[in-house]
């Protein structure tokens, strides 16, 4: 079972790859790890695959590039080594019971170069988790972008998208409330019709459609330092895997 | 006039910023620049306003940040400045004819991080000009991904956002068949119900939606190599403003 961690930098995708394995790994579960980000300094799992091995920002900024420049030309060379990478995530695959992922610490260097699509187009039925803190999340509209940003992903990787709110243990009063606009679309959609400025028109419109273009969505509310919802993405992962891979 | 140059690190938008301001100034209009980015190395134009005044990753990399961290972090601790950014922003618009905006190097430090919604719900209808590249535009369901990606932002910031293919001068021949595909719905929409995988059904599912979530959209098609379609910009960005400014 593969799960694939995506988010913003700063949305935790590293340390719930650390806390989720460590709690798999409690459970009897064997899990492998991956890294793909070529910026981390130190990493809190033992990664299995680690593209550093190949290249790192460090080394490419001091060959003169900038920050954003290094970042760019880390995939665009890696971008060689995909199949190799690949390859190695598969064999690794079919070794452990659980494979997790962790992605670039930029979500755009997965998301919009080809060295995200390429990694995940030939990946067995891959379970996305799209990370996100609570911080994103301020008004109405926030819970549509934020609903919608996860279709975008199952729209550019071709994979299926759990939208996971990390950091719970940050909200615990919120988190009711917080559910309900995340959960219910009438309910996120009603108070959407109460923003009367173009933006709130937009969110409303853009809403309306979320029945129609995801189906019902089981969002996870996680915690990488208290390890709740653990329990619930290992069921979520286990049910994708079942549903979708082959178990003949 | 504000405009704002908006996409993920490698769309040219420091380029574009500087190309489009010398044609603008060439034409007689008097341009301010505003750099966003805190690890960019070298300008190709003169910002009236910089960031890296305040903070640049570097210096945060030196305190022993990783390249990750410390873009995130430049922009945490640039959100105490927003307030004077802004201001001067502001002060520097009422002076010149035109506003050019350039914004980090990684998209999601504006998009997603505080940031970016401090400094764009001050200004005063900014135009935002979302840079894409040929290159992510491979298969038809990609079209769907960078329309409704235009309709995100637009959501995110609350702002007029203008789809801008850029580095044209790449894909002479290849032009005709991809504005048919950014611009008619329904031919994009029959071209995706070919596609018979998960991810096309998706597609077509979000893109039958397109009509009725945005207005038709003018999709500028520039080089800032060659000044190819800042006649266009220029034209949207006037007429952006006519129609939304108060001009009374």
């Amino acid at each position: 079972m593969i799960l694939i961690f995506l988010g913003t930098a700063g949305s935790g995708k590293t340390t719930i790859t650390a806390s989720f394995g460590e709690y798999l790994e409690k459970n009897g579960k064997s899990v492998g790890y991956v890294n793909l980000d070529t910026g981390v300094k130190k990493l809190p799992y033992r990664p299995d695959i680690d593209v550093r091995d190949i290249i790192t920002v460090e080394e490419l900024m001091k060959e003169g590039y900038g920050p954003n420049g290094a970042i760019v030309e880390s995939y665009d060379r890696l971008l060689s080594h995909a199949e190799g990478i690949v390859g190695g995530i598969l064999e690794l695959d079919e070794e452990r019971d659980y494979l997790l992922i962790d992605t670039p610490g930029q979500m755009e260097s997965f998301l919009f170069h080809d060295f995200g699509i390429r990694i995940t187009e030939h990946l067995s039925e891959p379970l996305v988790a799209y990370l996100f803190s609570p911080e994103i999340l301020k008004k109405p509209r926030d819970y549509c972008f934020v609903r919608f940003f996860a279709i975008m992903i199952a729209l550019r990787l071709g994979t299926t998208t759990v939208p996971v709110l990390n950091k719970v243990d940050l909200i615990k009063e919120e988190l009711p409330s917080i559910r309900r606009l995340l959960e219910e679309v009438d309910y996120l959609n009603a108070r959407l019709r109460l923003d009367p400025s173009m933006q709130g028109l937009l969110a409303s419109r853009i809403c309306s459609f979320l029945p129609e273009v995801s189906s019902p969505v089981r969002v996870v509310y996680a915690s990488a330092k208290t390890g709740e919802g653990f329990d619930e993405l290992e069921t979520l992962s286990y049910e994708h895997y079942c549903t979708c891979g082959d178990l003949t």
